[in-house]
């Protein structure tokens, strides 16, 4: 029996950090540990007015990087014969993102530094932190003027999710943070960094998923958004510009090497590869099977949709998909990045205020979760019965409006709606989003024959699967593993060990060895594409109607259409 | 002392019956009694699939006629000195409307008769039965061609919760229930008919108000509408135009006198004056004060809306108003009714359907009621704060839309939104449809200087009247009795007495002996009304939106605005 061989990946999730040990010739996943952040709720430090506010403490990234690490191994020892740490081969980071933090000039996070404790502006601002939506509008409204070629690459309107906008508001709101900085990384630059020893900002290679889809960077302008662009924005920003590099690396080429001090922390050999990072999405689709023709979706508490597309036969820009970065996610493809800005998050919200008390019990004396129950009860209702639609905007729109001035709607109710169908009614507005990405992706050529999914939802609810085959009339297939990103995490390792070391040349070779789908699988159901059909038509007319500028209908038969379907349905039902 | 004198009204609820004995010196309230209707669920017979049907049995009507009458009467016994059933003097009855039921030849309701036992077409047809949506449409299409001038009495469209609709609905699900039905009879005129001994159908003197607001009943094409335009509709409506009569009387005119069996029944002198029923809003108003110039809300389930406007000064078509009735409320002056289709019910929906567990707990454990404690989060909320607005449609919109296939709406909704403040919005909401039918008045002459609210609602929830308040920009009073309705029917039953008898000449003399306000009152707050501009503006344009073919502006701006407007007045808080 020819030697095992493992790799080693991270996720840095929005409320812990993951560590999974892989045998890279199977896929077979042999050791696991979380770390829970310890900041804040959850490892996201609020502000009790402001509801944009979502730090995270750097001390939560190093403390999770050694404890998850440790842990995976451990369980790796436990649980399989053949393993031994030095049979580790590699280690590959996925991370949040856009979640960049000022650092000082040795790279060092300013979170760590005591002079800064417990100031929220010195620490990492987590992907979901929307404070910075002037900013965001002013750095849209700037280039729509003086550079509309960096718009068209991010669908159109820069994010105050991202790298740019976070950086211009702390200037604003805590000029002595932003003075202290030299310059800003994103965590999924950090983490290798920290593992290679080569945090300085001399040393420290970017990630061009990360550069590219939240920084503005590209090499068709030759990196990073140019300084004259960025003074025109705010004199002050010209400096961090001059700190950045004019290069970025692909996942699966090599961060550096472990060092002596975090081989020690980890119990692993030092010299072993290190990938450059990437963000839970782009690895997490690696993961799941991403290739050209194959959406990727995973679904959280957002969501991230990925796909590629061939370089070979160009690619226009495609508005509102946030990015398109020449080898974000596989080299030598087009990376393309969508999303719906809440999903999970959605349900979990619905659960925790808006769900009566005997469902609760009901729940608990059948020893069911919530989630569980609520979509059993809304199992029962058939497309179209409930007279319901909701906008899935309760956290703003990611892809195609890239807004975060958005809210939530819900429409249909009477004085018999029950919970159950509004819970179902939100799971369909998520699939109508889901839908509008795909259709705006084959607008622009991007065809979308397969969508594979990730993530516990996916896994768990049955019927949201169902809903979404029917509402997008496709196949949905589930990815085998349960932890896709640390799965395809762990890929890259393999790749940046590259073969002499035992690993794979290619990405392509890694999925291959290491990937692969579970058998269940959803197809579409013809009465109910049907229905899905009319619904998604009023869906699409109210999301344009509150969504864009350019809607100018009349809503007067929304309600009714509604009510019409609802009757007509029930009808059939009886009949 | 003088001999003290009495009179007893009967209030015909939704779920209920209430009888009350009242002094008609001072309006003292002596006795009182409930009897709750047995069939269906709280007396409201409903379809387990159809969600239109409400029906009620003629004989929760009869029994609770004869326990609530005694119960009443043994109460004011056992509280007071001076009381004897021989000094009651009259009897008036209000009822839910339009409330059809059809009868035989003796005017008895067939759903009476064993041959059409537990046939709900036989039964009562509930004011909130919408079976007949389609009826409605055709009528109103019908007569906008043919007879304009009776749509323009009922606010330009006839409703499905009318005489005519329910019985062409009648007609066509259920023929043999239509064939045996010798005519139909509205409920306010069935109770003064059992009491008086008149229910045959030459003898019954119907009340203008049922038929004036729900049977298109007018003196100026004197009386119900003409054969020729029902037969248009459908042929077999003209038998039904040849058995109504083509006079109707207003309520303080005398039904007749009390029968020797009802006298029996009840415990009362044989002989005493039964005055002409009207519907439970319409006395209501009465009992709380209606004159020009004031508006009286009762605010239950739904809300009804009256005001008067003197003849003298003429009075235009009110569009959207859905009735505006010669003597309907007040002899000498047009009664008009507007109404919102649901405001308690949708609380109440509320509660049962969206309330989360450790709510209903802390309820539990400070011993308050669930509505009580949204109240009290909701109060900590500043107008404005949570970026919510609702549609209060949830049952249809009776004025000015006077559309059922309308249904609710919730719009901002966040991941950080509570269940207090979305129970805020659906208050607001409501203030918001109240403010609308307000405006229509003024906007067609009907000024109105004061409001005075009746029913629980009001005089329970203060969070509630200071919203009306501040969304109307005028002051909110309350109505001193709890049972106007009741107490309205009193007055009438001392007006029908007569003076001869030791009642009142007029209504007004009765209003003046037996009404009157609380001496709490609300007044707008400044910074209040201003915010709650920007939200009726928001309101206003969904409103039109969703509720008018003629509306095609642009939504852009709706969540942005709130979301400005939540930012603001969480700066302004903080400040």
């Amino acid at each position: 029996m020819a030697t095992r061989r493992f790799t080693l990946g991270f996720d840095y999730g929005t409320n812990s950090v993951r560590a999974l040990v892989v045998d890279i010739a199977t896929g077979e996943e042999v050791g696991t540990s979380v770390h829970n952040y310890k900041a804040g709720v959850d490892g996201v430090i609020m502000d009790p007015i402001d509801p944009n506010v979502a730090r995270q403490d750097p001390k939560d990234y190093l403390d999770g990087l050694e404890l998850a690490g440790r842990g995976a191994i451990q369980a790796a020892k436990a649980s399989t014969q053949g393993f031994s740490p030095d049979s580790i081969i590699g280690i590959g980071v996925d991370t949040t993102g856009s979640t960049p933090m000022p650092v000082d000039a040795k790279g060092m996070p300013l979170g760590l530094d005591p002079t800064f404790a417990d100031n929220p502006n010195a620490m990492a601002w987590l992907w979901k932190d929307h404070t910075s939506y002037e900013e965001a509008q002013a750095i849209t409204a700037k280039a729509a003027k003086t550079r509309p070629h960096f718009l068209a690459k991010c669908g159109g309107a820069y994010s105050s999710e991202w790298f740019w906008s976070k950086i211009w508001h702390c200037l604003k709101v805590d000029p002595e943070v932003f003075d202290a900085a030299h310059t800003w990384v994103e965590l999924a630059d950090l983490i290798p960094g920290v593992l290679t020893n080569t945090l300085a900002p001399s040393k420290l290679k970017r990630s061009v998923c990360a550069a590219g889809h939240k920084g503005m960077f590209s090499a068709d302008w030759l990196g990073y958004p140019d300084e004259e662009f960025l003074i025109s924005l705010e004199p002050r920003l010209g400096r961090i510009r001059k700190s950045l590099p004019n290069v970025a690396y692909t996942a699966g080429e090599r961060a550096g090497v472990l060092s002596e001090e975090w081989a020690a922390r980890l119990g692993l050999r030092p010299g072993i590869a290190v990938s450059i990072g990437a963000f839970d999405a782009h690895m997490g689709a690696v993961g799941a099977g991403v290739k050209e023709g194959t959406l990727v979706k995973i679904i959280g508490t957002s969501t991230c949709d990925v796909a590629v597309a061939s370089k070979a036969k160009g690619l226009p820009d495609v508005p509102g998909v946030c990015g398109i970065v020449d080898g974000s996610v596989l080299p030598d493809y087009f990376g393309l990045e969508a999303g719906q800005s809440a999903v999970g998050d959605i349900f979990n919200w619905f659960v925790r205020n808006c769900v009566p008390a005997d469902y609760w019990s009901e729940a608990r004396q059948r020893d069911m979760d919530i989630h569980e129950l609520l979509t059993e009860k809304a199992s029962r209702f058939h497309p179209g019965e409930s007279g319901l639609v909701a906008l899935d905007w309760n956290n703003g729109n990611r892809t195609v409006l890239v807004d975060v001035r958005l809210s939530g709607l819900m429409l249909g109710q009477t004085l018999q709606t029950r919970p159950e169908e509004m819970y179902r009614a939100l799971i369909e507005g998520t699939a109508y989003g889901a839908r509008v990405i795909i259709e705006r992706l084959e607008e622009y050529g991007v065809h979308i024959e397969e969508v594979v999914n990730c993530g516990g939802i996916a896994e768990k609810n049955d019927m949201l699967m169902q809903i979404y085959a029917d509402v997008t009339n496709r196949t949905m297939k589930i990815s085998r593993s349960a932890q896709t990103p640390a799965l395809g995490a762990a890929m890259f390792a393999a790749v940046a060990a590259g073969t002499q070391e035992g690993g794979f040349a290619t990405v392509e070779d890694a999925q291959a060895a290491m990937g692969g789908l579970k058998d269940k699988q959803f197809v579409p159901i013809p009465t109910h594409v049907e229905i899905y059909e009319q619904l998604f038509a009023i869906y699409k007319e109210l999301h344009d109607a509150f969504g864009t500028q350019a809607y100018t209908g009349n809503l007067y038969h929304i309600m009714k259409n509604l009510l019409d379907l609802r009757d007509a349905v029930r009808d059939r039902k009886i009949s």
